[in-house]
Formats: structure tokens, C-alpha cells, sequence
């Protein structure tokens, strides 16, 4: 117990401790399967409790609100299917579509229901919306950053092009029309995104 | 009665019978004060019913659910100060443009928590979704997108541009930015992205 106090909501170093990993997995495991069945609307720390066999206190032992533990949960189980970007890619340009594509396919499936109704939940509770944004929006977006300078650095890209701005008026803009006008959206037209975008940030279409 | 139960429920241009639009008006103010003061999470087609005076089956005879009744309640009331395109502007490249701060500026204020909450809805509830594309979403991408027409036509942007990716690179960037990272949106963001798009649809910006 002394140690399992002393450890800290964020430590994902304490693997060697295989009791208390247990009982968070058990907790993540639990929190998943009621967002997947349940949806925002009624997932409850309270409910994922009851469905661990843990105790509210010990969730909230490691975890501020439900927005964190919906979040976390979520990525501990999708993650891996979620497109990752790979900085080193032989042709940045290409990379950044195929993650376009990815990401586009992805929200089009079971994945894409869950995560439009956490960015929904987002919008009523500050708590989730901050989670989304430091657990996956962020490290994602600096991961296509790093795919963009190094599309600068092979003299694909332009220079002198907005690294925010550019990936805003693209996975901006998938994640923009699938919340506003629903799913599932055309993968031609993410083709037809990308080749809008490029060809302000093309060096071989500059002036 | 015979007549109120003929008015078809979309019929707009019944307002030569006064005692029915006093009913419908007296229904869409209580709906949009119930928006605005209780978010979707607080918004029934009872409650709307108890704050009008009104029965229910007089509000489902007008609206087949909740959410075509609050999008509906939400652009009478705010339509007039949401931004609205102008298709003879003497630059559609600066309308655009103007187009897109309008937009954002009204994101960041009091309009924007009620826009984010009724496109939160929209996740979960279709009926929402569809209201708010069809009553808002399409018809104001077709004004803009002859504001991009007339572009093209005054020799401005690029006779090859693609219409509806070129929207979203703009507007639907700035609702996912919105919606993902949270409000305020920052202007000069809007600038950058507006910029950051033109440079590829721009004609003077051509190989």
C-alpha cells in the first residue's frame, strides 16, 4: 500500500510492480468496453468501477475525471490500429497521404464512432477535450510536423510553408468534414484535399 | 384547426395566418432560449413544450425531433449575425478571406459553444446532423463556393481548382480546429491558413 501510494497518476515506468499494473489494466480494460458499448452518454467512473471490481477511489487514485480515463483507454486499445506517421519515409509528400488516407479509413470505421463522440464530449467538458489534445492530437500533429520538414529538408516542400497552417488545411480539414457533415467520408475526395494543399506547398508548383 | 392542420411543417409562407405564426414563433423562442440556457444535454421537446405553453404533439405536427427544432430555434435567432457571403464581392479572394475571420469570430464567441454543441449532438444523434447541413452547412457552402466561381470567372483563382476540397481546406480546417483544439481560434491563424491554401489556387501563384 505504502508503495502503491507513492506512485505517480502518470508513471507508466512502474511495469515492476505487477499487482498495481494489473489493477490498471483491469480499470483500462473495464473503461474501454463501456465506451465501446455505451458511448460518452453513459460512461461513468462510476460504471467502469463497478465493471473492474475496483473501488472509485482507486481510480481516482490515478486518473482526474472520466474524460482522462476515456481517452487513455481509448488509445491503449485503438492505438496500434490508428495510421502512424513515419518521419523517415522516403518521400515525405507521399507520406503525408497515406496518413491522410489512414486516418480518413479509420474514422470511417468503429474507431471513427468512438472518437467523434469523445471530441463531442469535448465540447461540454473541458477535462476530455485536454486529454485528447495532450494524449493524441498533439504528439500526432509534431510526429506530421517532423514528416513536413523533412519533406523541406529533401527540397520537396516549399521553405518558407506554415507547418501549422498546412497541417490544419489537411488532417484539419478531414477531421472538420466528417464531424460536420458525417461519415463515411470518400477516400477520392481526401486525394483531392491533398492535391489542393500540395500544390501551394510543392516546391515544383512554386512561381 | 382544419387550416393550422393543413400548414405543411416546412412551409414558411404561411404567415398570412397570424394565429399559427404566433404558435411557431412562440415555440422556436422558447427552443432557442432552452439552447441557449441549458445546451443540448438540457434540450427536450418537453421542456420546449413546458417553457412555450405549447402541447407537444403541436411541436412534432412542425418538427419531426429535438434536433431539427434546435438548429432550426438556433439559425432564426443567430443567422443575422453569422457571417454571410457575398458572391458579387469585387475580390472574391478577400471575401473569402473576410469569410473565414467572420466565421471564426463568431466560433469564439457565444455562437460558437451552441454551434459546438449542436455539431456534438450531431455525432450521436443523425437527425441533428442532418438538420444542421442540410438548414446551414450546404446552403452556405454553395454561396461560398460562388464566391470562388466568380473568382475563377474575374481571372482571380485557378479555372482547375476543386471546389468542394478547396472549401474544405478553408472552412473546414477552421471548424476541425475549432472542434479538436478548443476555442478561441486565433485570427492570424486564419490569416496563415487562408495564405497557406491560396497559394496553391491563386492564379498569379501558377508554375
Amino acid at each position: 500500500m505504502a508503495l502503491e501510494s507513492l506512485e505517480s497518476p502518470l508513471d507508466r515506468r512502474g511495469a515492476g510492480r505487477p499487482r498495481c499494473t494489473k489493477t490498471r489494466d483491469a480499470i483500462l480494460d473495464a473503461a474501454y468496453a463501456l465506451l465501446r458499448d455505451k458511448g460518452m452518454a453513459g460512461f461513468s467512473i462510476e460504471g467502469v468501477a463497478h465493471r473492474a471490481g475496483s473501488a472509485k477511489t482507486t481510480i481516482y487514485r490515478w486518473w482526474p475525471n472520466k474524460g482522462a480515463l476515456a481517452v487513455e483507454s481509448f488509445f491503449r486499445a485503438v492505438g496500434p490500429l490508428l495510421p502512424f506517421p513515419h518521419p523517415d519515409a522516403a518521400s515525405p509528400k507521399e507520406e503525408v497521404r497515406a496518413q491522410l488516407r489512414g486516418l480518413a479509413e479509420a474514422l470511417n470505421g468503429p474507431i471513427g464512432v468512438m472518437l467523434a463522440d469523445l471530441i463531442a464530449e469535448g465540447q461540454r467538458d473541458p477535462d476530455t477535450q485536454r486529454a485528447l489534445v495532450e494524449g493524441y492530437l498533439q504528439p500526432r500533429r509534431a510526429q506530421l510536423a517532423q514528416v513536413l520538414e523533412r519533406g523541406i529538408a529533401a527540397g520537396e516542400l516549399r521553405p518558407d510553408i506554415d507547418l501549422g497552417a498546412t497541417l490544419d488545411a489537411l488532417t484539419g480539414a478531414v477531421a472538420g468534414r466528417a464531424l460536420l457533415f458525417g461519415r463515411p467520408l470518400d477516400l477520392a475526395w481526401v486525394d483531392r484535399l491533398a492535391d489542393t494543399v500540395y500544390r501551394g506547398i510543392l516546391v515544383d508548383s512554386a512561381a
